[in-house]
């Protein structure tokens, strides 16, 4: 069998670009398949992942390939921001960690909002965080019925990212995107769907087969017709993206000074270090 | 049993603050509860029970609750604008009433705008007119399964308010906002809540208990994070929500000394009191 | 039986003003009428079909009638443009035939975005390309459960009209819209009603009956309420709704002179003579 149809998780490493850490990149049948690589972790995003998926981007927006594809590794697809980012910092680097992880995410959704071919989400397990919030930025987002989408940032005393502020009450409506964002309400596949952030729900024990067939169906459409359409739909709201993101990271980078934010975070890593 | 789960019409006087007319009001648990207490009218906002809201709204603005939750007590949520303020007025008093009224309502509507923490709607039974059109200006709506939601505009002449020209288009397509908006069609909370007006529908016999349940949870959430979080779903809209508004009450005025909204709120009135 | 509750295929030809090639208009109860009228082509859109639409709404705007209706005679409601629009053309003549279909369609689209009236499509059978795509700028979409709704684009190595790429993602959120607008997924009738491109379906058997005893009822409301109602919920988009049309016919004319669309147009119409 392909690689397209089989798991991710058999992925042949003889087809990944060398270099990456985190991540597993392939070109082939001209879709560029980034894949989050740190299954223990449930692919949770440290900053090193958050840099080579930038890179990823970077590359695949240049390459020859038609649509380009990030799925996850294992059961999870990505439990978000990975929270050990915090647990080092001592009190008195608190301001210029906040200024820093801010202009990292900043300028990692940035490169969502700019990616010019079509980008396609795998969604192969549960979905955490900024990678739920991000979604509304994809083209096309495909799940397994084994997904779920949460998004607890009213939890940890943070508040949501990805432009989400923006494009979930655009997709859903703010009655819906309000219980998600900011009363922490997690999600099944179906009701994602139902509500527009996800394409469409495939079983798990079809669901490789099916969307890899699909994507294939896909990459072989004319090239410049996919892109310049995919550029043209996002063309009325890329400057609004913009000056969302911005000030969604201006708001987070306040939220995670204060001590609200700190306790309920700290508080967060305590209870999971005791377990 | 506490006055959060049991039903507002038990409601002990004891809870509420006094001063109120047309609402009973209480702060509880984090939460204030804003009460639309005509029951015998349905619930009908008449002029006092406007300003009385308004005063209401900006009290719950300052005060320590975390969230705020408007209901209404007995079988109705509300019925609308009582038409009752449109009765008494004579041919030369028109013009002069309708640009009060206009006033009133472009003021009544700001409140929700403005309003800088969560607030939720909890809608105990049918919703009628106005009571309907601001719901796109709340953050959540729970509604029992008996509620309908209903906006018979063009059957008296009128046309849209409480920002509903703008959100309801946004919530659920032009195509299914039109029938309603236009057309006069009466909406079941399964068909609200499936076209993204209501969050969740609950059946009417667990209905009090389950949201209040729901909402004492959301009421121990950190309250900056949600206030902040609120606020930057809103930022992107908040100016041309006050434009739309604005162009809604100009419109209105216009329509209120129009012949054809006048002979049609006549032949509601006439028919009425038939029977 | 009246004309309005038979199917158009038995439509009287008493009723229809003379005048023109493509079409049937007839004003009845205060609904002005405009049927596609090629069904032998599937009412595909050849030029002369664009130029007697635009005439036909100018004149509905300006008529007694409070509501107008678009619908297409025979099982068809549209099968897009006639690509025979394209067939003739020789390799000089490419670029200036490209700018003038561009001009034609931007003109076209105009119409419907500046329509004063209420404006409601029958869609009585499948619905193909440009037919579709400006059902976002129609106020009710009322489908019989035999339509489908198909946007081929890419396919043909082109790219969305109609104001589709910012109404369909505004509509459905991007997840939905761009798998019909990129990857040309066709649309059931339920479908395309969930996602809210369409206001309500009705079994095939009984569809013209109930969807013009509705009309009638909405035709006989009052009359300036209406139309000051639909222009209030298009007024905020107005604006954006001629930039959009004019961007998506910019890129169309740049797709048209391309080679990519050039030779999928082609291997499409080669396809075609051969069966």
């Amino acid at each position: 069998t392909s690689s397209e149809t089989s798991s991710p998780v058999k992925e042949s490493p003889s087809d990944s670009e060398s270099g990456y850490e985190t991540l597993e990149v392939s070109t082939k049948n001209n879709i560029t398949k980034i894949v989050l690589n740190r299954p223990k972790m449930k692919n949770a995003i440290n900053v090193k992942m958050y840099e080579e998926i930038m890179e990823a981007l970077e590359k695949a927006a240049k390459d020859d390939s038609v649509i380009t594809v990030l799925t996850g590794n294992g059961d999870y697809y990505c439990s978000g921001n990975d929270l050990n980012n915090f647990a080092n910092i001592s009190g008195g680097e608190i301001k210029e960690m906040a200024d820093k992880a801010g202009e990292l995410l900043k300028n990692f959704v940035n490169h969502f909002i700019d990616f010019p071919k079509p980008l396609i989400a795998v969604v192969n397990g549960p979905a955490v965080g900024i990678s739920v919030t991000v979604l509304g930025l994809f083209d096309v987002v495909y799940a397994t019925d084994r997904a779920t989408f949460h998004t607890p940032f009213s939890n940890l005393g943070q508040s949501p990212e990805g432009c989400s502020s923006y494009m979930f009450p655009k997709i859903m409506g703010l009655a819906k995107a309000t219980e998600m964002l900011l009363f922490n309400k997690k999600l099944t596949a179906a009701e994602a769907c139902s509500l527009g952030l996800v394409t469409e729900v495939f079983p798990d024990n079809t669901f490789q087969k099916e969307v890899w067939a699909r994507l294939k169906a896909y990459a072989s459409l004319p090239r410049n017709s996919l892109a310049i359409s995919k550029r043209l739909l996002r063309s009325m709201e890329k400057e609004k993206l913009h000056e969302v993101n911005s000030q969604e990271c201006k708001i987070l980078k306040e939220r995670w000074v204060s001590d609200e934010c700190m306790s309920a975070v700290m508080s967060f890593l305590q209870k999971k270090s005791k377990l």
